[in-house]
């Protein structure tokens, strides 16, 4: 295991998050927010989102990338909206050839909180401790480690049992 | 005015079509489905359309790029698919910097076929008579030269009226 980056993608806000996972234990890099204007036309705010993914993913050199599974949104209008950043955030992983990992909503508040129900205060408290953070991470930002805690924790677990298996080129390798 | 993409995306099947605005006059240069296979987990499929689009741009070098604008999809898990496979498209065309217009479905089929309530064999038929061309093109590629015409026809009227203005960089330039 190495770094691994957390996307929390959105159509006005996009948190990333990176942790290194070292001997079983999870260690925070860095995470943010990225914010898109409102007034930016969809193309360019599409070109913002994949443009920053590039750019962290250049400058911290994940090894692996990991998003919340999106099942059913409220409505179609901002089901399209999250499809097209969520679109444009997982070119930019597979741009650079990343494997990217996709953990249902339910499954990532279990695996940082303990229950598949739980809000966001819950997952940005439970971030700042699990992290040993000073401070409380943004809400994007938080999301955003937690879907990256999951996948370590996902990963660690499948290498603990039974090796290491993702999706890798659409293929599980 | 010159080579113009039109591309109509979907999660299956992503149409593209190119054409040529000389003198006034529409000229069809290509066309064509990338088709996109089933078994492929979602970043894989995204990466094929950014992949083959990228492509389509870098060898035919089109100058403008078309995409038909969608308001509401039938239900909340079709408009996320649409929203990703969209996103896709246009952070490809972002990726060249190619200026990229939005038409309703609507305006895409008024300028087609003369009424914006066409449906797809109709506008299959126009574009064959439009762009004379000897065999029927497959419904994805008909509606992504639909796009393509659609745009060709609002820059020459808007060239014509008072100069041309489109979106580029989230700007009205």
């Amino acid at each position: 295991m190495a770094l691994i980056l957390g996307i929390d993608p959105g159509s006005r806000k996009t948190g990333y998050g990176i942790i290194d996972y070292l001997n079983g234990k999870p260690c925070y890099v860095t995470s943010g927010v990225i914010r898109i204007q409102a007034e930016l036309a969809l193309p360019e705010r599409l070109k913002v989102i994949f443009d920053s993914v590039v750019e962290i993913i250049e400058h911290y050199q994940p090894q692996e990338f990991a998003i919340e599974q999106v099942f059913m949104a409220s409505n179609a209008s901002s089901a399209l909206k999250l499809g097209q950043a969520r679109g444009a955030a997982i070119v930019a992983a597979c741009f650079h050839d990343l494997p990217v990992s996709e953990y249902e909503a339910r499954k990532v508040k279990q695996a940082v909180v303990g229950t598949g129900a739980a809000d966001k205060t819950q997952v940005q408290h439970m971030i700042k401790s699990l992290l040993k953070l000073e401070g409380t991470p943004q809400e994007d930002a938080a999301d955003a480690l937690a879907v990256a805690l999951c996948h370590a924790n996902t990963q660690h677990y499948l290498v603990r049992t039974a090796g290491a298996r993702q999706f890798r080129r659409g293929r599980l390798v």
